[in-house]
């Protein structure tokens, strides 16, 4: 059972907020509750996050962190099991993290990395360009990068539009970053995307129905029955109206904590699927990411009509205090929801199939 | 069931490790399980905690903890149900910290506020002389304050060495302080201090094995049949050998997260004791606190030999990576007793029960 494991250690480099739950306050509990020794590191202090727009707080700058690197690696801590890396503010630091990730990988090899290079999102980057290079340098490093639509196509410098486009950019991050496990959860569904979809994928959720899709990428090695670049697993998920915030930060630590390379036997959790690792932990991670967001969009349903207003950014404009409110009313449910995180009552299991003809041109 | 409930928000203030379990790492986690959202606030960002020697981090300054107090008081989030204090680096630091909370309870008066006045132990003091009287001036403000023996004796300028030494102590606590309800763990029994105790509270344990005492002691108010000044709970527990980093912290947390002032019928965890709610908290908190430290020293045991040594100063100095193996063998197992935590397996009760006499002299 799930709750009695010891897993190991995950080294997670992150934000970290007072009040609520995105970054390292996202990550932690979950990976606790299932069985993991988290270690922190804290990228930023901050109040609260800057969806709010009114925030303070401190950054670590580039020594201070190399500061905490240096010591963890003579006091023999950096040899965790995973390492976990999310936002981290600004290119020195991430330059610094990026170097003491990749000395403690090349220290210990069999550690699985997972990426997510936070840098933007719908269309829109919120990190300098200068850190746009840094993340590319580390690709190489990662067992799994959990990048957004429009990060992959920052990455790939690459506008997907169509099967070719997104072929295109898979190949790069496989064979040009040589990343071996790619997952891109979120993606708002287009009409020439849903047409594309084999229907025993789309059919997970209703034509009418607003819908995301999540891919799971993993590059063909030798002696795989795939001729081309890699296997791809997909699966669709019903869109939650409104914005959350942490939900990345959540769906990326649930990928790495529910990641087996190696099936054991002794454990239910992983073996009771007869996917992959990488589909089956994608499985996982999105079920239980879509079972919080719908606890967390019930609660906030339930609150006065003054805490659940509709995402305007105009009206907030004129009255800040009332984004504050509703930023408030949507913050993860995670606490509420940690039956849910162990495991215990995961709700409608939201499972990838594979995309059998993903890399056939039509 | 204690794992589906919804205890409301918690704000912690306390140090942040990234490798280990001391302050805010210990007391988050284990309060997280019980159903408490934690705000936390990071008072320090370190590698790892002191003890070990060798370390490095930062320390936020009064400036920036004003900052994040500010913020999130106008961002509407001091309004927790419960606050908790733990290590604080500097009076400087204290200060604000301090009027932070006090005007947080101020403004909620009915908020719960567990203040575990960290100062030193067994003789020492490892703060500045300089956080005593501000410590002093909090107290009147704290429901619940959880010092050891040695702070106790700093704060009432009082050397305990029988009882009528104690029921000086307390008394200034309960009156002198204002102080409602406080828990002295972790007290190094000497024989005078045996002796004193009646035997159906002594009889928990061996004569022959080395033990520590706990005191909970809640001030009488109107009405109370007790004519003195307070109504004393006291349990033995075995003392496990060697030392651990955090138990007082832990301790702190789970007291806190275990205390309701009034008893609600509809959780089993709250009403299955015929306790008062202080005693009752305190005696889950030493039943959940012993059995972390019976796995930590189970799993700190089965170690190679050099991960498992006495505690020895002479040795450690001579090989400072002697003190950091053994330190690290003995970090407590609180992710894998993340099901004693919760309530799930607790192991042996540990009940406080009243000393009846405490207040004659004799």
């Amino acid at each position: 059972m799930a709750v009695t494991e010891d897993l190991g250690r995950i080294l997670s480099i992150q934000s970290h907020v007072t009040y609520g739950y995105v970054g390292g306050k996202a990550a932690t509990f979950p990976l606790q509750l299932l069985g993991y020794d988290v270690d922190i590191i804290n990228t930023v202090n901050f109040s609260n996050h800057s969806g709010y727009h009114r925030f303070d707080g401190t950054k670590a700058t580039a020594d201070e962190l190399d500061n905490i690197f240096s010591v963890l690696e003579k006091n023999g801590f950096l040899q965790p099991a995973r390492v976990l890396t999310g936002f981290i503010f600004g290119a020195e630091a991430l330059r610094v993290v990026a170097r003491s990730v990749t000395k403690l990988l090349e220290n210990a090899p069999q550690s699985i990395y997972l990426l997510d290079p936070v840098m933007g999102d719908a269309g829109r980057l919120y990190v300098s360009p200068d850190v746009i290079p840094i993340y590319r340098s580390l690709l190489p490093k990662a067992t799994i990068i959990t990048p957004n639509w429009f990060e992959v196509e920052t990455i790939t410098e690459t506008k997907i539009e169509d099967k070719a486009s997104l072929q295109k950019a898979l190949t790069i991050l496989h064979e040009t970053y040589s990343v071996p496990n790619v997952v891109i959860s979120s993606i708002p569904v287009e009409k020439w995307l849903r047409d594309l979809t084999p229907s025993y994928i789309r059919s997970a959720v209703s034509d009418k129905e607003p819908s995301l899709l999540c891919l799971a990428s993993t590059r063909a090695v030798e002696g795989n029955v795939s001729r081309r670049g890699s296997v791809v697993y997909a699966g669709y998920v019903p869109l939650i109206p409104g914005y959350f915030s942490g939900v990345g930060d959540l769906f990326s630590a649930l990928v790495l904590g529910h990641y087996f390379p190696l099936q054991s036997p002794s454990d239910s959790s992983r073996s009771s699927s007869s996917l992959p690792p990488l589909p089956h932990a994608v499985s996982l991670a999105l079920t239980k990411t879509h079972a919080i967001l719908r606890l967390t969009e019930q609660y906030s349903s339930s609150l006065p009509p003054d805490d659940h207003t509709v995402t305007d950014d105009e009206l907030d404009n004129l009255d800040p205090e009332r984004r504050i409110r509703r930023m408030r009313g949507r913050e993860l449910r995670l606490i509420q929801g940690r039956r849910i995180l162990s495991g215990e009552t995961m709700g409608e299991p939201r499972s990838l199939k594979e995309w059998e003809d993903f890399w056939k041109s039509n």
